[in-house]
């Protein structure tokens, strides 16, 4: 995309919108960058954003998350919709995310033509993987996906910045995992909409359906409203459930739409991304050299302790 | 610590830098709730800081960093060193962190008084925790404790920012796990000054060694010195090896003073911390009602796509 030639920009953002599949990816890849080119993008495919729904699966690993989304996106596949994936990674090594790409290769979906696959993961850049994944899932919503999906692997903040950013969110639990009291514990089942008992076919699934259940009685409604999230049995491998499962989701959709959830979340999303745009221009104009040269002048006196970074802050903001 | 009476601050403050249980664990939980007198009380303390060594203890989960934080922590007091260890986990709760205050309890440092030990996880509120325990380690700092430990699951970006706040950094491995294979296509191969095969009485432990070093080998040099990290082989459970950790972490303490990297590390952290001051100020200030006003005007033309996020955040610094 080179930005000397509006002409050829033009005719990429129209291959994009369009839905060919080497644009999308190669959209993703300058916002992956973050090229100076990102942000013109995004800026002019916004008008044709806003139609797809999306739908967050999370869970911890070894959930069968990877299976599931795949059968999800054959199911919508059936009925003729088209499918984006985004298998977002944030962790670091010790949980295999970057044996993700060569995972993700293997599943069906991959070779279906309405199915764009894409996965992101750290690979040691780190930052800003959250507002990444959610600029991509505006590319293949702008490209005319009607479904986009993002996959996380749900131990930490970045996975639960992308499940607020989803319209529906999927909690994947196994049987034997005890997972469920966990989940409760650090607030995951407040972002839950609907629950997959994954692998039901294991001894103990309806036990810790039984017991889910049990638990989901004591959360808190979600922003005041009615939803209680279904606890849907699958087993990924047979893709048993997956009906389903996508029942749940459209349940779910039809209530946020009906109760107006959907619009405030929505909302909610453009609002925060306005605060961070401002943000990136209040610091943009800030900086000036000579700002920066003060600081370099002072930061000896700041390891002495004779200045605090406190005083240092304050006197360049008051002068500003 | 009541805004109204700047006696009662005053008091405090002396209990606190006489390091007071009670008053470092108070001051913590006003930097945890982000209370108003927070930022006060840091900026009171910082002429204090920085004559604390910092560690970082970091690695999968099951690599036993707990109990290798505990007997390292114990080496410490047996040479009349005092120690405050954080044991910091962001994770969602599908890694355990929830239950680390638990299992921190039953340690036997926590029952010796030179130790202070305080749990910091993100109980569903999320956000900030680095930089959270950040200013923890600056308490314990000012409070007059010799070792600051960070001790860390390893396994997202909040986990390598508080490596990177840390003077050494210790990788904890196990010989089982094949991590370093793992460590290295993540980048955490670059954040390890020191590393520990712990459990190295198990099957292979030899082998994992071998494997680790010749990895290291290709280690891109740390800032363009000479560091060669070194591998100590430790058996926590039964204290093997503590001493050679303990003296590896010296050496490294030593290298760092001697090159100067001690102190250009420590410079890079407080230029951040004015950034992000300044960051928050330049906030602070520029948001009037007024401007809140304007996003909330144009939000429903944002919702309806005739305007874009990137037009109303133009709109708003333009006239600002």
């Amino acid at each position: 995309m080179p930005a000397e030639s509006s002409n050829t920009f033009d005719i990429f953002l129209e291959r994009l919108l369009s839905g060919e599949k080497r644009a999308i990816s190669r959209a993703i890849t300058e916002v992956e960058d973050e090229t100076p080119q990102a942000e013109q993008l995004l800026r002019k495919i916004f008008p044709k954003t806003g139609t797809a729904f999306r739908i967050g699966i999370t869970g911890p690993p070894g959930a069968g998350k990877s299976t599931l989304t795949n059968e999800l996106a054959l199911h919508y596949r059936k009925q003729n919709l088209s499918v984006g994936i985004l298998a977002v990674d944030p962790t670091s090594p010790f949980t295999g995310g970057a044996l993700l790409g060569d995972r993700i290769r293997m599943q069906p979906a991959a070779l279906d033509d309405g199915v764009f696959i894409r996965s992101m993961a750290t690979r040691g850049s780190l930052g800003g993987l959250s507002k990444k994944a959610k600029d991509a899932a505006d590319i293949l919503d702008a490209a005319g996906k009607d479904i986009v999906i993002f996959e996380t692997v749900g131990v930490g903040q970045s996975e639960l910045d992308i499940a607020q950013a989803a319209d529906t969110t999927v909690v994947v639990l196994v049987p034997e995992s005890g997972d469920a009291v966990q989940a409760m514990k650090a607030g995951l089942m407040e972002i839950a909409d609907v629950f997959v008992m994954n692998k039901s076919d294991r001894d103990g699934a309806n036990q810790a359906v039984t017991a889910l259940k049990a638990i989901l009685q004591f959360r808190v409604t979600h922003e005041g409203t009615e939803w209680i999230p279904p606890v849907v049995k699958t087993i990924g491998t047979s893709s048993n459930g997956i009906g389903d499962l996508a029942a749940a989701i459209e349940e779910h959709r039809k209530f946020e739409a009906a109760t107006g959830v959907l619009r405030s979340a929505r909302t909610k999303q453009l609002r925060e991304r306005i605060y961070e745009l401002v943000n990136e221009h209040l610091n943009a104009n800030f900086w000036t050299g000579e700002r920066e040269q003060y600081i370099e002048q002072n930061i000896g006196e700041v390891m002495n302790r004779n200045l605090s970074p406190y005083d240092v802050a304050e006197k360049l903001t008051r002068s500003g």
